[in-house]
């Protein structure tokens, strides 16, 4: 069954979780009276549809459906779940978890607030015990990180069932050891943010400079490794206690103004949307959403090419989700084997998908299909491998920005050694290329072929078998530019 | 002339500045007298050999020499800028100062130091004009920030010729307005530090968690858009007054310890130190390095996809170096388009290049010739394009991590309306792989075939003219897995 959550505020925070939640197949139900919270959500989830699915490597599962509540008590109805994601006030956090738990006392209440601590948001509650700060981050469709905060009031189930959550929607729970205002995140934040305050008022630097220095820079390793392990790289052999004994004495020097905080008055409000007019007020909100959406997508690729940090989240998620996916009976119809969706980097200069990426699109689905034959990467471990030998390509359509690809297997002859593939790349019912290739069995010791193992042989002649019931395909054995029969 | 800059202190930084003057193409001589400084230059060169490369996508110059000098003198002989690395110790500094002033007073200086203002450096020296600050980000070779710093002893020519250097070699200069301790990422380095030491020393969060806290989260963020960019979005279309007006209370509340330092003694070393070890303490160092270069091409490579920050740095970079490359005169020999080496990202499980990067690489060279023969971007934005309808590759030979590949074009035929190519990818004299392509010249309005630009059709006719007199490579004309004749 569809498992729902209910989300309590509807601005960029409310609408990242419904986006998150909707497109790992859960229903949202959200509660927001404002004006424009429908269209908000809405537009949070176009961008999430845009970037998210760019992230999977297995197919998403059905997107759950969304629907707006016209009373909090009708939003909570068959939720077991519910974030609540209304503006940093206490008192008005308070009354809304009173309204809640009249509903329901008994739900689970995640709360987004980057500052509250559990046990002041439990406060007066008739059950304090399901309330429990998950503190995510914009975009919440995208980044990972969901602080889970306790008090001594929540069992060790509520945590349990809330970082259960937080995985299911492919984030990455991280459980604070004691109860402190802001967690980790914001702490920082906010010593950099106050810090910037600063420059900007001293004249120091501008809003733009202060980004530029910001992503030229350690914002490139932090994407990566955080604060210590690239401290810890920065000591070199001697490690952290060589960088801290270089580092430590700086710890003195007045630096930083952070002692003080900058007067937050109209001047200084001025001076700063000022300056970020002067950077980027050219560009729509919308637009700069976008960019900032497609060029997380590329980082998160490129870290997930690589498993590491947020890439081995992703990676990690698609394990899960992939388990159902390669159970496929062979029958006489060419193998589903991959989808994916054309991303941000894989556009030409045409505005056109690049043609390298057929390719990229021919190799998931082979892989897919070795997976699926036992020739995974434990086989490969094992010494064997399918290497391709030959392959030849028609390019029949166009792929855009978005659309989103089915790949298709055949298997038109196999024997022990080899087995020749012919993959269709469509979109919709349109096959925008094909891709007819040759795979050499090899034994990756000596690099000459030989037979598959037994278990393999047999998988991919039962497949080929089933698949002899195909006509060949139209435009498989030709050569470049060869007349059509 | 091959230019040459002296590098005095071989550490984390001096190495680092050495390997990307090297790769830039300039010559350097190292000085250093400590023992290990050498081996020191000598690691991270070949880390910036693996990395760098692999983020170009024009031929990279000729490495510059590195010699190691045995005085100072000697290391200034012929250098037009220094590069001064030492530890951050004022007093000497100055008298490192003074040795090099004392051999040529005339010499640039740039000061790799991440605390001290100009005009402290410049304090007692024969020619305070000519020192100023470069402050670069470890790793050098890697990251673009170069913060260049000066007093008013700096006349603006001085200032303009360590910007112009800076980036010569690949790196983004950004002159502060004003002289302050730390310029403007080491202080936002050091209030996040102090904060993250406080919550170790609480017992908060471990340096692991701080770490995946960074890189889950807010990381990911400041690596494409910096600060103020990232709070304008989150601030919707009101834009950043509305984030200020929400998130200006918070600045009131006492979130953060900063207005202490921690004390700095053994017990605080011993537990950063202890955790960190626990952290990544089972991995070599130099091992970390890698891992960290990979990772940051990985998202330098994502983010010149997008042609957004850093990315925008490297393809400007590309733009400035690649004038010369495209001038080849047509003779009766394939045209080398295309040098590049193989990034981590593009290896599969069995170890070897990926097969889409085959076709990745082939792409890189046919869009080269395209340049070449005046069909790039302004031609495309024009209204024509050639697109390829049809592909046949042979897989030779294998490709591993780092190796540099070569990817020669020779057209088979050509009219018109189309041509025929045939690119090799090859590692040194071994063949890897043979792509041949069909490439048709379409309308892009209409969507059909009809003839080039005469400019484009006279320099391709040209080279196909030259071409004619090569014999037909072995392995063109083939369907797939037809038997070699």
């Amino acid at each position: 069954m569809t498992r729902k959550a209910a989300i309590i505020g509807g601005g960029v925070i409310g609408g990242g979780w419904t986006a998150r939640f909707v497109l790992n197949g859960w229903d949202v139900a959200v509660f927001d009276p404002a004006p424009g919270a429908e269209k908000n959500v809405a537009i949070m989830l176009a961008n999430a549809r845009l970037a998210v699915p760019a992230l999977s490597d297995v197919p998403m599962p059905p997107e759950g459906r969304v629907t707006f509540a016209a009373t909090m008590a009708e939003a909570l109805e068959g939720a077991e779940y519910v974030q609540e994601s209304v503006s940093e006030r206490l008192e008005l956090k308070h009354r809304v978890y009173a309204q809640m738990q009249q509903a329901n006392p008994d739900v689970l209440i995640g709360s987004s607030t980057s500052g509250f601590k559990a046990g002041d948001l439990q406060k007066g509650a008739v059950n304090p015990a399901s309330i429990i700060v998950a503190h995510p981050f914009t975009p919440v469709y995208l980044l990972p990180l969901c602080e889970i905060s306790a008090s001594p009031a929540n069992p060790p189930e509520v945590i349990a069932r809330t970082v259960a959550i937080a995985r299911d929607i492919g984030m990455f729970p991280l459980v604070m050891r004691k109860e402190i205002d802001a967690f980790i995140g914001s702490r920082f934040l906010e010593a950099v943010w106050r810090e910037a305050l600063w420059m900007l008022k001293d004249g120091v630097a501008t809003t733009e400079e202060i980004d530029d220095a910001i992503r030229m820079s350690f914002g490139l390793r932090w994407a990566q490794m955080g604060l210590f392990e690239n401290y810890r790289i920065a000591g070199g052999e001697a490690g952290m206690r060589h960088f801290m004994a270089q580092f430590g004495p700086a710890l003195k020097w007045p630096w930083t103004k952070l002692t003080d905080v900058p007067e937050f008055n109209d001047a200084l409000v001025d001076l700063v949307a000022g300056q970020s007019d002067a950077q980027s007020g050219h560009i729509p909100i919308r637009d700069l959403e976008r960019q900032r959406d497609q060029n997380l997508v590329g980082i998160l690729r490129a870290l997930k090419d690589r498993n590491v940090g947020a890439g081995r989240v992703l990676r990690e998620h698609d394990a899960r989700r992939a388990v159902a996916f390669h159970d496929a009976e062979p029958s006489g119809a060419p193998l589903v084997m991959a989808q994916m969706q054309v991303l941000p980097g894989w556009i030409d200069y045409n505005g056109h998908m690049t043609e390298s990426r057929y390719y990229f699109a021919n190799s998931e689905t082979v892989d897919a299909f070795l997976r699926l034959i036992g020739a995974g990467m434990d086989y490969v471990a094992a010494g064997q491998s399918y290497y391709s030998a030959e392959t030849h390509i028609r390019h029949l359509g166009e792929a855009k920005l978005g659309d989103r690809l089915t790949c298709t297997l055949q298997v038109i002859s196999a024997d022990e050694k080899r087995f020749r593939s012919f993959v269709q790349i469509m979109k919709g019912d349109e096959c925008l290329a094909t891709v007819e290739q040759l795979c050499l069995h090899v034994d990756m010791g000596t690099g000459k072929t030989c037979a598959a193992s037994p278990e393999v042989w047999g998988n991919l002649s039962r497949i080929a078998g089933a698949h002899a019931v195909l006509p060949v395909p139209e435009g498989a054995g030709r050569a470049v530019g060869q007349k059509r029969d």
